[in-house]
């Protein structure tokens, strides 16, 4: 790579840390490309230069965001439904790392439920997607006898869901009070007959599965 | 009231309710007094004749929210455990009747995590007064011995807000498929000896309750 690129990459990376800061902070809608680009320390232009609207810098900030995950659900998928429980609430703990992600999320997630908002579509197929994963690994603590109690799957998932955004939110505003990983592992362990141990740390967890991600294992 | 004050009123009232709908829509950032002006057919100095400030603004739609849920509130004191839970999924159901409310709460909660926003303080005490409210309905079902196992009110009011704020969102999104108010009885029912009947017309029951409270009863 010639340093030009490299310096030009270095750039984009840069505006795009502050576009999802931004984001977060104040919406898409309340974020303008010329704040981004002061914050950063750019022109206006130079900022058009590496991202030509505010929805194509959406766009990428969205598509860094799938990066990261995608990586996640492919080390989930190896796994037996046990461990892919262990490896939700691992990339929950992941996100309670990043505060701005969690931020960026509740923000957009919140504005994009209008159905002309940019990101409305992206939401939609990450709720469906979210709901399909999580879905899932019931149906396979179903199909192996794991289970304590007649279940939804369905509805199960959906409250699942439902419950890790809530208490996102609620951290948000109560960092230091609600312990998200916790509440979601004891929540879980209301349907299992072996209990997963709530006293895991999730959080290292989280960290050894992004080294594996980064290192394109397993 | 002259006729002068009451043609003001309505002005007024006709630019809260544009303001509601568009900050809901766009989020309160992403929304400006000029485009609220405009969809109400005025100009943006005749908007700032009723609101000095977007803030001001905000503030009066904020105010106008507690003012319905203030009512029923007083409703929900008077009543025994087990009708203050069917209160809560009526005061749920009401908003679901409304959906351009449960958008305003889900953009302006998510953008005003943020604590140099203006409404970070209003959320911080809705949310303690909704977490309050729900754990000391679950202590009265506690001390009522209507409870089915042993629970931490504490933690059982921040999964019931976190529940109720994430079904809403999922419901935003496909509103044809969450039962909000269905899934959230079933769940309750789940810690109750006498269930409560989900089958109940909740809607009914929450148009009552705002009769009621419109007539400043009981």
């Amino acid at each position: 790579m010639s340093s030009a690129v490299g310096k030009s990459n270095q750039r984009r990376e840069q505006i795009l840390i502050k576009a999802m800061e931004m984001f977060g902070q104040v919406g898409y809608r309340g974020a303008s490309l010329r704040d981004i680009a002061t914050r950063v320390g750019m022109t206006h232009p130079g900022l058009l230069y590496h991202f030509q609207s505010k929805a194509e810098l959406l766009e990428a900030v969205l598509a860094r965001w799938d990066q990261r995950d995608l990586a996640y659900y492919k080390i989930l998928e190896s796994s037996d439904p046990m461990k892919q429980i262990e490896g939700l609430l691992a990339n929950i703990a992941a996100n309670i790392n990043t505060r701005g992600m969690v931020e960026l999320f509740v923000t957009l997630a919140g504005e994009a439920t209008d159905p002309s908002h940019p990101a409305h579509d992206y939401f939609w197929q990450r709720y469906c997607g979210w709901l399909a994963r999580t879905e899932q690994v019931i149906w396979a603590l179903k199909a192996e006898e794991k289970l304590s109690k007649e279940v939804n799957p369905a509805i199960l998932a959906r409250e699942f869901v439902a419950l890790m955004e809530g208490l996102q939110m609620q951290w948000l505003y109560f960092p230091d009070e609600v312990d998200v990983v916790r509440i979601l592992c004891d929540h879980v362990n209301e349907f299992l007959i072996e209990p997963i141990d709530c006293s895991l740390d999730f959080y290292a967890l989280a960290r050894e599965y992004a080294q594996q991600a980064e290192a394109g294992e397993p």
